[in-house]
C-alpha cells in the first residue's frame, strides 16, 4: 500500500476550512463545479470532471478537526481508497494534513493524482482565503492528462 | 520507506526539460536563485533557500531520459534519500515522472515537501514553457512553513 501525503496552511479559521470540505457549495468552490449529493455521515458525494469522477462516502465528520471519505466509485485504482482531511490551528493558519491512503501500487496515475491533489489544495486555499477557487473545469492543467 | 511521487507534462522537447534539470542556470530558473556547484556526474550541487538548503550529488545523467541525485547534506530527513527525474515524450509533451525516494517515516515535513515539490514542478513547467519560473525566494508560499 502506498499513500499520497500533502500539507498546506490556510490563513483562516478551522471552521472556515471545515465548511469548504463538508458542504456541497464549499466543495464545488475548489474541486469541481459538478458536485452533487449530500454531505452528512453515510451520504455519498458525487464529484464529476470532464473525463469521469469519484463517489465519496462520508465516513467521519469531526467538526473543525477531521473528515474521512471512502471512495465507493470512480477509477479502479481509487475504489476502496480513503481520503483523510485533518485540520489543526497554528497561529494565523489552519493546517491541513491531507492523505489519500491505500493505493495498491505506485502506478503512473498515482503520481499524476499526487500532483493534481496539490493543485486542488491550492485551489481550496485560494477559495477560503480570497473567495475564489479554481475548480474543474477551470482547474490548473498539469499535463496531457489535465 | 515512503516516497513522494509526482507527474507533470511540459509542452517542450525532452532536451529542453533535461537542460533545466542538469545545468546550473536551468536549475536556478525554477528551484532557487541561489544554486551553486557543478552539475556533472560525481559533482555536488548546492541549493540554498531562506531557511537552509540541500546538497545533491549527481549520480546518474542519461541525456534526455533520466537524472538521479543523492541528498548528501540538508535536513536530517532528506540525507540519504534520492531524487529521480525520468523523462519521456508523449505527443507534444515531455512527461516528467518525479520521485523523492527513501524517506524513513511519513513525517509532517514529508507532507509539506510533497506539496512543495508539486509547486516547484509547476515552476519548472512554467520556466521551460514560458521562460519564466518562480524559484525561491519568489516561490509560491503554501503555508506557515513557506
Amino acid at each position: 500500500m502506498v499513500d499520497i501525503l500533502h500539507r498546506v496552511g490556510i490563513t483562516a479559521s478551522p471552521n472556515e476550512v471545515y465548511q469548504a470540505l463538508t458542504t456541497r457549495d464549499g466543495l464545488a468552490g475548489w474541486w469541481t463545479d459538478d458536485t452533487q449529493g449530500e454531505s452528512g455521515i453515510g451520504d455519498v458525494l458525487q464529484f464529476r470532471f470532464l473525463p469521469g469522477g469519484f463517489d465519496m462516502k462520508v465516513l467521519e465528520l469531526e467538526p473543525n478537526r477531521r473528515v474521512l471519505w471512502e471512495v465507493v466509485d470512480g477509477p479502479e485504482e481509487w475504489i476502496g481508497t480513503n481520503v483523510v482531511w485533518e485540520l489543526k490551528q497554528e497561529g494565523d493558519y489552519t493546517i491541513i494534513l491531507f492523505q489519500h491512503l491505500g493505493w495498491k501500487e505506485p502506478v503512473e496515475f498515482m503520481s499524476h493524482c499526487s500532483t493534481k491533489w496539490a493543485i486542488y489544495l491550492m485551489s481550496l486555499k485560494s477559495l477560503v482565503e480570497t473567495g475564489k477557487g479554481a475548480p474543474s473545469p477551470r482547474d490548473v492543467q498539469i499535463s496531457n492528462w489535465h
